[in-house]
């Protein structure tokens, strides 16, 4: 890891960030937020085309709202790489857009060294990786794959009402072909996709490393908790007549907290919260809160929620109030392909580390040889303004993409 | 209370009610969301000026975006009657629009029994009573009596960041007289606000009355609570590493129900919750709750604050969050005029009752002798779609309203 990355790619990387940092930036929430079908995410796919174009690249939106280029002919073997461009509200600029960015200069450098490939190369920008918008994260890649239905998403609606048919139909992408792109699928080789570290674990692993590879993503799934009481004026009702669903409500958060000293390794928590109608002077009549959980495997994390749920129960109960819970998305542990990651760890010198997060390598991983290469997170932060990485360790990180992709490609 | 109305009083009340009906409605929350200055307010204005001036009432918006109808030339002693037209987010059809429709029927029975009022008789209907959209219930009076200062209302923002300003510009309103209207208020020989009861006060009293005259309004504020943590990665963040500002948020929430128990008469409230940035998969990194608190007098309101906000500080400390509380409005306990309201009680031979929620007619109050009408409500639920008053009660409202504005005007 003691290259010196030439002024040149320097240049480009600082001027690829420069444009999109203006994009769907949150004047509200700080940071960006970037949303499928979104100004801020079709301003970043104009962007990327451009990108593409310039590089000689043939550009192709497919059946699910992924966007692709290809060097060379689309066909089998070929080795891919990408990200996405969505983030979470308020999020950071590198979760995704780091991925992209340097898969467009990975292709530069390994131009750079004369690289010919001997398999098709393809960059792809995925769709709605952070269910930011529709809730169901890695919907891209999920409907590629199948393991999403294409029913199911036309019909999922954002927090204005609007359904994922409906947005589509607003930026004219037709959605009559969505679902499982069997084609492509059998076409890719490989998939590596280059991201931020969103934690430490690459720090604690080895001080020194700007670059980790993946070795396996930990269950996770979110669960949206609607408790229902009786909406009322927050004047005039006296004690025994309310049904205020916030009470179960704050249960839930505290009792997601409480189950992280219980369980060691998990995390649960409620970051999103939707009293409704949301009035200061009213007793709420209902209340969403939408909980992310992350536990060892798929049994012990679905088992993680139930206990946290039956401590909301029972506080709903006392208050008169009724709970329903809605599993939004579960995902297995996923192992990264061992023999792609032990290559590419060997190759660069490089720890492998596990992630909490989600990501369109791990539904890739079902179904082609995937893993993911890790840029160092200085503080760890991630999903907030505050995420970072050195511009140093980025352009580290597009001379790993190059390397690995230079030997897949052979 | 044996009164039977004509039917065409009651023709007119449906078709008013059918009319107001269509504005407002609010489909994601359910019932209506009716904020000053937005399309319904606008609506809803339209509309009144228009009965009005069918009614040969003369229409005129005051400086602070207040809008009367006269019946007669402005001047001393005016008998003035009328309520407000906005609602609480998802708030019920009653709550504000019966004052103002009711008022426009009690002049067409007044006519109808042939009264010449020997004073001016004016209807009014207040700007922004529930401080929905710019968080400071009864501005427009507020603004009108100088207990807002016209600088700061100027200043205050919608959840979209709009100023109230800017808002005012949007619809074409002048701001630049905006503040307290000595002249207009001097004018003001009595004022008597029919109003939705918002609870079952008056059940309590007397099961079998439709009407009550109101005594007063118990102390009340609005405070704003911002939690504030640190934003991170919901997934691959350690507990040790947490500090999420939805913990204390938590603690307010129960800490609010906690002090209902504590203290006999008290209410506490947290109906608006707002996580930053929100998303499933973030840790928030900052919380906003407002809360509504009333209780006795100015001072035992605000003591119960302070006992519910060193609860929520002990529990930030233990989670790494800095709290900061903005008394959003803080309102005295309110005496309405004990002659004019005996008067009433008196004339309709109805029960005498208190109020948890804050009025206009609470503003008024302090400057000229003012009072209100309650029509009952059979289940005491407001604010919320499930508001409801018999029409047979509403127009036993519009008959109460016509005898003592009859009896004022003399």
């Amino acid at each position: 890891m003691k290259y010196t990355p030439p002024p040149a790619a320097a240049g480009r990387f600082n001027t690829a960030w420069a444009e999109l940092a203006a994009l769907g930036r949150d004047g509200r929430r700080g940071g960006y937020s970037r949303h499928v079908f979104d100004d801020a995410d079709m301003q970043m796919r104009e962007w990327f085309s451009a990108q593409a174009t310039r590089r000689g690249l043939d550009v192709e939106l497919d059946r699910n709202g992924n966007l692709w280029a290809w060097w060379g002919t689309p066909g089998p073997g070929a080795v891919v790489t990408g990200s996405h461009f969505d983030s979470v509200p308020g999020g950071g600029a590198f979760d995704g857009p780091l991925g992209i960015v340097s898969s467009l200069l990975a292709i530069d450098e390994m131009r750079v060294r004369g690289i010919v490939p001997a398999k098709p190369v393809a960059l792809v920008c995925f769709a709605e990786e952070e269910g930011g918008r529709f809730g169901l994260p890695c919907l891209g890649s999920r409907l590629m794959t199948g393991a999403a239905e294409a029913e199911h998403v036309r019909r999922l609606h954002d927090p204005d009402g609007v359904s994922f048919a409906d947005a589509a139909r607003r930026i004219g992408f037709d959605i009559t072909h969505l679902g499982r792109d069997a084609d492509r699928l059998a076409n890719i080789g490989a998939f590596v996709e280059l991201h931020v570290e969103q934690g430490r674990l690459l720090h604690a692993a080895d001080p020194t490393a700007a670059i980790g590879v993946g070795s396996q993503i930990v269950a996770h799934g979110r669960w949206r908790i609607t408790v229902t009481g009786e909406g009322n004026h927050a004047g005039t009702t006296k004690p025994d007549d309310r049904h205020d669903p916030m009470i179960p409500a704050a249960a839930a958060i505290l009792a997601a907290r409480r189950s992280l000293a219980l369980h060691d390794g998990a995390v649960a928590t409620i970051g999103r919260l939707q009293p409704i109608p949301g009035g200061t002077n009213v007793i709420a009549s209902s209340v969403d809160a939408w909980m992310d959980v992350r536990h060892g495997g798929a049994a012990e994390t679905a088992a993680l929620v139930d206990e946290i749920v039956a401590a909301v129960r029972e506080e709903a109960e006392l208050e008169g109030c009724s709970v329903v819970v809605h599993r939004e998305s579960l995902s297995d542990a996923v192992m990264f392909d061992a023999t792609l990651t032990m290559d590419l760890a060997l190759q660069l010198d490089a720890p492998v580390i596990p992630t909490g997060a989600g990501h369109d390598a791990g539904i890739l991983a079902a179904h082609v040889p995937s893993t993911m290469l890790f840029v160092r997170n200085p503080t760890g932060i991630s999903h907030a303004p505050g995420e970072h990485a050195e511009t140093s360790d980025c352009l580290l990180g597009v001379d790993a993409l190059a390397d690995v992709l230079a030997e897949l490609v052979r």
